[in-house]
């Protein structure tokens, strides 16, 4: 019972037998029959995913990824919500904040996203303020990493930064990202995340800003990606949702699940 | 097994029997059962929060709360790492961006400021861009509430807001925030959440713009507070740490567990 309560709790974290031995007072022996229990239960489920690492230094990792079925199901749901046409701003945009916002959304929409990059291996999850971090935040909990977030402008609290200056794809101003010399280390893998596309350009400037610091990024993935423009500043991102079409005048919106395969 | 692993995945939820017999195929007393159990192995081990409530419209409810001893231990390993004179940033700033940002650590933070909470009730979580935003989210998922962000400046993509001016306690500047219409219901009750609080004056416009908005607060809480000024513009606050001193020249920096009894 409690195995997977500790395990729920250290999403990513590679937990030596030691670990629960301690906790529980119990034989190697026997935590590890209940872990092949724990690991045979969660294949069965479909969801959540557990590896066992032998040796000394080994261990086990949990992740808390969702099954298939759960997955078409959370993004099914989120296409409903998000077709709602009360939903149309000025210009075309979308309300979504309350689902972003709302933890329970944040976490399954995370869990979605970070089933998508594990293979991936990255060390780091890479966001912009201010809609982007729950979702990155989350993500970041499924895979057991630290986020990292990049700012519109610099601020004494995060020390030393990296600025880099860009031009956004919709309004062409200049815009500005910088990112604390303190959070993000040379040489780690980061993957890019973000509530959503359209021209990319944010994306681009992440991409670019992990690349000055001397990081390689993995992947992109962001929650929404508008149909249009079909080319982004990005040349290979995985979307969860496509905004199709959204009519200010016949209060219409569509958002359909997307075919990431057709965009890698 | 599977039991806790849903209830894990949804703090905060009131979730019905049905939920589980569907789920398990299994029968509702066999559930009412499995679900005793639980509640028994969570009140052994002192974290967790399992409650019942009868009826039709009952169910279950489950809250990942640490135990006393794990809250004790979070806090004086934070201390620890917090008092690094490494950390010490110009204007006796303490860079504090990597704890935040890391899901294992707000997801602790945030279970113990949701335990310090739980019993007020709150429905909604209130915080302010950016670095109250992952402790926010961490508390919020902790008490299955939803999170409401305020921004330093109006989006088009929050919708029509409110918007308030106040002057920032320690360099006497105006500083503007706003929140999205939409995103905060008259008559809730909000739990206003902060990383850091030095004169209040972020966490007294937070309070103050929800009370614009037709909302009750019914607490604050912040991960850190300055000892001095003693006297906060809020006058009730919970935080669970306390920055005592900080010394630029000598390179010194005391974090220390606070006493929240003596801050009410």
């Amino acid at each position: 019972m409690t195995i997977m309560k500790l395990l729920s709790e250290r999403p990513g974290e590679l937990l030596p037998l030691s670990f629960f031995t301690e906790r529980f007072g119990a034989a190697k022996s026997t935590i590890s029959e209940d872990l092949a229990l724990v690991k045979e239960a969660l294949e069965a489920d479909g969801s959540g995913l557990l590896r066992t690492h032998p040796g000394a230094a080994g261990g086990v990792q949990y992740w808390p990824l969702p099954s298939r079925e759960e997955e078409q199901e959370t993004l099914l749901e989120l296409c409903r919500l998000l077709s709602d046409p009360s939903r149309i701003l000025p210009g075309g945009f979308v309300y979504m904040t309350d689902l972003i916002n709302h933890p329970i959304w944040s976490a399954r929409i995370g869990g979605i996203m970070a089933a998508r990059f594990i293979d991936a291996a990255p060390d780091a999850v890479l966001t912009v303020e201010t809609k982007g971090i729950p979702l990155a935040l989350m993500v970041a909990r499924a895979l057991g990493l630290p986020m990292v977030v990049a700012r519109r402008e610099g601020r004494v609290t995060e020390g030393p930064s990296v600025t880099l200056h860009y031009i956004s794809g919709s309004t062409r101003r200049i815009h500005t990202m910088t990112v604390g010399l303190r959070t993000l280390q040379r040489g780690s893998r980061v993957l890019v995340v973000d509530d959503f596309m359209k021209a990319g350009a944010t994306a681009r400037a992440m991409v670019d800003v992990a690349g000055e610091m001397g990081a390689t990024v993995v992947g992109v993935g962001v929650f929404v990606a508008t149909a249009e423009p079909g080319r982004k500043q990005v040349e290979r991102y995985v979307s969860l949702l496509t905004l199709e079409q959204v009519d200010e005048v016949a209060r219409t919106v569509r958002v359909v699940p997307a075919d990431r395969l057709s965009k890698e």
